[in-house]
């Protein structure tokens, strides 16, 4: 299954080595401008070789739109976006040919399919989200137009926790709402970070950590927060597509994420329900809303008005410097040192592809609450 | 969307206070034996008033096949499961219809629908989830035919946590495999308590946990567990369609559920990499598995051949005895003294569901992988 | 594949002599006002024994809603609507178990699923149509909110043409629209004849037709002709979603149905270009429509704005009083005469059939519209 | 909705006069070889240029596989074929820019989308097909691994029909199974003619239907012809998935089909029972099947394992030299001489694209039906 969404359809395909990534994007309204340097600037937040944090490989990731646009805006056809892979260094992986590497997809890709692309891990490669990105980019525009605004950052990074009271976050936990402009200083408080912390005192402590477990041929892991503002009253689609339950499928599609929890998550588990009930009151004349936000921008699986709360946990990049052990397809012992281009924290490049992924979430469902509106 | 599934597809329908709720399930392979005393077995579970632990309301939720079996086996056509309300007192509920209970998704379903059925939720109360008990009865049968077996407990209760070295759980947590034999008898150690933990001391905590809550008007949360066995290596669908992103959907589509962690989940992202990847080890002749299950038994989201291994966060329950402050519908702020039936906890009935959810999840993949077979 | 549509998703169930069968629609808006009496209206017109045209079994059809509507309006969750089967006669069809009816699914339910449910056809008898007109009941009643009104009619029985000419049908066929009150006196013309023609001296033949065929055993076929108006230009879906691609899937779906044209249909492959094509013209002021409507009501697979215009071929009943040479699942050659309750001319039920998978076909892609439509 | 089937899933984009038109399949199984070439020759029947009797645009139709196919072989992961445009000329368009030409899709899709790309017909040209055309190669090499073979022809041209009586075709007719050799002499014989018609002399006679109507400006249509041999009785998918539904919305997707006829098709609904039905003979130990095809392969929308037969009504061409009265964007009538390249009759370029279209039915069917077994 590699589509996603019902109404705002997004197929993806390519391998990390083959000639291309992309994706195709079916049901998305027609008139809306779209300029392939706006979907660039998303794919450069998440492409490698911005700082030495990340791998070197060196792919510009330079996107075209093939189709469903012309005179700049979006004629309600498909839209074909291509990712021309560029530094593909097949030889590094020849070798990964007959292993199972440790954390990786290859072994089960290889049960599943009784084959595998064994460069640089085929279509399980973290590549394969580039192609999420162009189309969360797309996502993200008509959002935008109707006041729905995603963020997502670092939250933790190698056990460095970002804290609430730090006042550069504060400001984002704390707000119920924010506009394109609030939005823009946002993001570029986070993209300014090294590692998508708007928080320097933090995000240098993140830095340090990641470092450290690079210098140990090591790796580490982290979790990534995702708010969205704007969001109205009413998304969300009883019973199994609930915004959340749909949030969930969207982030724990991704390789790394093993975790995922809304508003006060986990921690909801361990109260009484008399701390964790949201208490509805009436903010300004007939705006009804929960005065606080433990559940994370819903009930019963439909967003509340308030901003969509959500955590990803991030596990360490598999791919590590440290000899493993490890068996061939022969099911022989042998022993594995990791030599190729990778990432010590894949949250880094993940922060983006999170928030795109809520992107592409909330687009749908807006469009089906569309489709439901007209009788009310 | 009230199906979930791509191939073996599971309907559900109904309000909590309406004439019925039922599933209808389209896809489920012809010949399965099926007798609705399996069905009803699985109901008996989560049924309420099985304890004073739970609510009192008397709902026998006795299943009806109305299609899809004949002499007893299916016929590869609709099954149609049906469960008549009972015990409806929707006098108790008039009251509710000008207010928004806290926790609850009164407002969120005004918000969407511009109306709603108030009487105990409606669409949105827990009862719906009989429905998806019945078709993941279905579905465990057809799962246990080929070895299969999923099986959840709960992992913790108002803060009082099963631990893994208590020798009952200590089984069940090293175990990867079981039979059909030892997976009864697991179920019937869980089961045969009340708050659905098989090891009596913990377990009686968690019931003085529940009780104290109760007597104080109060509810708690907890943690269920879900754990997979004998899934063949192989299962889940890239990159949309993973295992955990398909469970994840599953799970937090049930409306108390507000994370889902698998594996060692948050914890991995704490770890070093070289902490957590699971090294590959050729147990037997030609049988490659990883040495640990850190991962919870995929590798990019596709099974391993390990058990597959999670955990949900379950908040306490939203209705609670105590005074809340909320407003009505026309934002007016009031109190709110829920005097209906409720469950003080649960996490008790929503084991067995989310069992079934799994079991859903299992089957659905199971069916399209062997679509995919035939030319390996 | 039990369920039918995208936005506005059908799913139906049942076996002819099982307990019940039903439809689940989930897609449908909230807020619509919808009385059991309407939908029983819609099957009191498909159901049998309303003249000595049709099968004697006697079905009341008494459909229930068991969900989704509440207080007399729908809920937006999924409406369950159920009919039980109550004149059934297993007994009938015994002998039936080891035979292959001829032009039945007997055999070819056999091979697929190894199985079947031999009483009257099973899942494979028209009875469960009476479900999918259920449903189209509730999507009518949504067309009918703006202004799109389906009315089909009996175009052809047992070799009797209703040819254009007829003054009565002359209205029909040149109308570009009508409205609540013309549909309403088109179907009572309709209806009010036993062959479902409103042209007495056309529906006279056909009746003799019929007549004939059953007194010689036999059965006659028919053409069932669809004609929507009020469709306003712009739905249907490119490129695999044309308006004409789905109703052929819909209307093809029905088991009797060997064929549909839409407009001019096979005549056009005999035409050329310059009679064929619809010429534009200026109706009124900014009203552009086509001034012919050979193509029937659409143009690249979007509507037009024209009537949409269909018709279907209807097979004969298989169910033959004759003497048939078939074999038994052993293989062995046998002769069968059907002794059974049958229709000698399905047509006259399959008027409204057709009607109603139009229905559903258009609610489906006028939602699917709505979805789009915000950027415009 | 842009992408077709359930389980073998094919999403086409592209325009006419864009960067590329393409297909991404998705739903493959492993391990099937398949190369460039293959799928290149099947373009190359259906690509323009290649007879005076269709358009001049020279498009050779590349095909480029993107992604999917590894070391020869398909993996599992979706294969992205990509054809670029390469004989573009937007200048012959852009005087359409403001007109509607009668017969295409221009009004509607502006009606739709509130745009639309003038350049072609955009979206709505018939070259989208050529991505159905690679797609369906793909499927083509799978069915042939499973005996399963189609093939199309033109059964009709400009009024000239294809008798069975002629030598010819009596045996493409009269067959009731084909092996692969004897399939690629049929392919030999409609393909070595200009209108894909295997008989010399009707099809010298639609040759000169068709330049008649050329040098008049004109056009004609015709009819088309699919034969499925091979197919295993038991596809086909009940209720909504019955195989002439789905090959009936396959067929009448492609533009220019006006109607679809299975079997004996119209002329059932004229027949008797008796006359009608195909009586079951045992033909050899074992294997049961109808005697006669009068169904045309199947019953109750299952396939006997007769050939499955169907024939698409094919509209003359819409573009034509002769002047004709429209309208424009604003309403004003004018005069249209359309000066462009385009197919005198595009029965012949159909040809291919409608067996394709069989092809990816058939592939899907098989699939979905191989998700069903195992409990058998």
């Amino acid at each position: 299954m590699n589509t996603f969404g019902q109404t705002f359809r997004v197929t993806t395909f390519g391998e990390s080595h083959g000639p291309a990534i992309g994706a195709v994007i079916d049901g998305c309204p027609a008139g809306i401008e779209i300029v392939p340097e706006e979907i660039q600037a998303e794919l450069d937040l998440r492409k490698p070789g911005q700082s030495e944090l990340t791998t070197p490989r060196k792919e510009p990731d330079r996107v075209e739109i093939l189709s469903g646009v012309f005179e700049g805006r979006t004629l309600g056809t498909p839209i074909a976006l291509i990712i021309f892979n560029r530094d593909m260094r097949p030889y590094d992986y020849s070798k990964l040919k007959d292993l199972y590497r440790p954390g990786h997809a290859d072994f089960t890709y290889q049960m599943k399919y009784g084959r595998r692309d064994y460069r640089g891990g085929g279509r399980s490669s973290g590549r394969e989200t580039a192609a999420r990105v162009a189309a969360g980019a797309v996502a993200r525009k008509l959002l935008a137009e109707k006041g729905i605004h995603v963020v997502s950052f670092a939250r933790m990074i190698g056990g460095v926790w970002l804290d609430d009271s730090e006042p550069e976050i504060s400001d984002i936990v704390s707000a119920k709402a924010v506009d394109a402009k609030q939005l823009a200083e946002l993001r570029a408080g986070i993209y300014g970070s090294k590692v998508r912390c708007s928080h320097p005192k933090t995000a240098k402590a993140m830095e340090e950590a990641i470092k450290q477990a690079g210098e140990e041929q090591d790796s580490v892991g982290g979790i990534v927060e995702v708010r969205a503002y704007g969001v109205p009253a009413g998304l969300g689609d009883p019973v199994f597509g609930k915004i959340d339950a749909r949030i969930a499928q969207a982030v724990l599609s991704l390789g790394a994420v093993k975790g995922i929890e809304f508003g006060e998550g986990f921690r909801l588990a361990e109260m009484r329900g008399s701390q964790a009930n949201d208490l509805f009151t009436n903010e300004s004349e007939g705006n009804v809303l929960p005065e606080t936000n433990r559940a994370g921008g819903m009930a019963g699986g439909i967003s509340t008005g308030l901003p969509i709360v959500c955590r990803a946990a991030v596990k360490p990049t598999a791919s590590i410097g440290k000899v493993q052990n490890t068996v061939d397809a022969q099911g022989r012992p042998t022993e594995l040192t990791i030599e190729g281009r990778h990432d010590p924290c894949i949250v880094i490049r993940l922060v983006p592809v999170v928030e795109h992924m809520v992107n592409l979430v909330l687009i749908d469902l807006y469009l089906a609450q569309q489709a439901q509106r007209g009788w009310m």
